[in-house]
């Protein structure tokens, strides 16, 4: 059986056919974020540390850090702003350091910058997850002698120097290059976590069902475990939280194991909830039952967040009572 | 591709693989329902016609008809009434006239007395779903020459005389050979549809994982369309209609092709629009368009009843262009 172990300083994830889904928050990720980006320039890591307890009060099993910023002011001032490969690596360090003093789940380090994935590296405590390698050749050669140096799992995402292919076909073979490529540095299979690309079912209406038919393949015929940007499913369509709440129990029910998504969303995560318990991985509901008492605070208007606080507060939810205060 | 057609005078629904998934509306059914069984001893249709015209605007594709009502008035002043021979076959002959002058849907003749199916049957225009047939051998005797006689599809339950077993490997053995009886009758399996059976997995943590594994090999062992009460996967749990709502896309990923259940609830309807949306069944996701508006709706206050019947009444909804007005 299939088992990806992720590790803090004190907590173990395991990421397998056999436990239930795994939810890495994908918040902390200042691409897209200017506002994110504008604080991190300046020093100011509150939303970041916010964001860190906020997510697994919500249920965030393992936390996703990209250190991906623009510092538009500094590059202003300073033109080796404008390389990431400056901006990124004690940056990543940075943002490790802080939220690993405030929480205590697994990390997953998360750039497209060699240096900021080594500085990542050393700074996590435990067994982080490392995102991601693709089937490109020069982020094969940069990214698995990291893997096999801290032998660490790693997100391995289904394209490769032509692009990304909409042939379902092309995406399981590059997975299985990389997965071939990763044995040929000594790299198991259950430790490379595939993400098959998840396309907008907007734009291409087979897409939903591309990823499941992927899920299925790589999970028998290359053993590995899963992920997805999840709410890519849904980009650009109305209402697109009930399309992803759909999306993740049917993806579930495919075989994914993970999904990088953003756990301060009461309706996914209420499907991943029930999902675990309709895949058998949730012992006499215990977890649902759990939930449930989080949602009749949300049905009577408290906001998840909140709620979900306040059930691990009460020693409710998964990771709180071992919690360190920094 | 199986195909099962089943026809109301003017409009055909078609239960099938590469069909977007068939909601049976459950809620006419006196069964359980007490104040609605005195109605209809009194005579009183409202509650019925407002249920067929509700689970239309709601989306229900199909209508399921119980007769099963206990008439304890009447028991009292004549002992004929204890017997459901008595009493449901011309309730039944009632309810369906009724029903149809009201709404165009196809209807699903629901009930444990052969005279209360056979008045059912002559009494429904088009091609009704008789319900249901089990592998008990007086059942199968007595349901499958009507099936035969009426050239109508019918629904098969996965129990027989000896119950219904935890094991679902008997269940699929059940359905198998009620599959083959059916044949010895000339009636095609693409007339049957399965229902599988669904466990509460409050009780049997198994019970979805049973299901999804029973469906997939109905359908690829037997060719059949499957069909199942839904929300027996949720009894006696809290916040249920979060389960039902992950259970729907799950059954419908792994093969599922209808269900007999409560279409005038919000969260277990957007579960079935995105899985169809999901499945490819929905064209450049027009019906998951016209329906977020619905889900607008129901945000901003509106009743999901109310804000369905709206939409159709703008001719929004699936039905309500060509619905007669008696």
């Amino acid at each position: 059986m299939t088992r990806t172990v992720i590790e803090s300083k004190t907590k173990t994830v395991t990421i397998g056919f056999d436990e239930p889904f795994c939810v890495i928050g994908e918040r902390i990720n200042p691409t897209g974020r200017k506002k994110l980006a504008a604080e991190l320039e300046a020093g100011d890591f509150s939303t970041v540390e916010r964001d860190a307890l906020e997510q697994v009060a919500c249920g965030a099993m393992v936390l996703d850090v990209n250190s991906g910023a623009v510092f538009t002011n500094k590059m202003a001032e300073d033109p080796r702003y404008a390389d990431n490969n400056f901006v990124e690596p004690p940056l990543m360090r940075e943002l490790i350091t802080r939220i690993q003093a405030l929480v205590d789940v697994p990390l997953c380090i998360d750039s497209s910058v060699p240096g900021a994935l080594e500085n990542g590296l050393e700074a996590a405590e435990g067994r982080p997850l490392l995102n991601s390698v693709t089937g490109e050749e020069e982020r094969l050669e940069l990214v698995l002698p990291l893997v096999k140096k801290y032998n660490v799992p790693v997100v391995a995402i289904s394209n490769d120097d032509t692009g990304i292919s909409e042939d379902p076909e092309v995406r399981f073979a590059v997975a299985k290059k990389i997965v071939e490529r990763a044995a040929d540095f000594g790299i198991p299979a259950h430790d490379i976590v595939v993400d098959p690309l998840v396309m907008p079912i907007g734009a291409m209406g087979s897409a939903g069902q591309q990823v499941f038919a992927l899920v299925r393949r790589l999970r028998e015929e290359l053993g590995v475990n899963t992920t997805c940007g999840a709410s890519n499913i849904s980009f650009g369509l109305p209402q697109r939280h009930g399309i992803n709440a759909a999306f993740l129990p049917m993806a579930i029910g495919a075989g994914m194991t993970s999904a990088i998504m953003n756990p301060v969303r009461v309706q996914e995560m209420e499907a991943i909830r029930a999902a675990n318990f309709l895949m058998n991985h949730d012992d006499n509901g215990y977890e649902w039952i759990k939930f449930s008492r989080i949602l009749d605070a949300v049905a009577a208007g408290t906001p998840f967040a909140e709620a979900s606080k306040a059930s691990m507060d009460a020693g409710g939810a998964r990771g709180g009572r071992r919690r360190r205060r920094g």
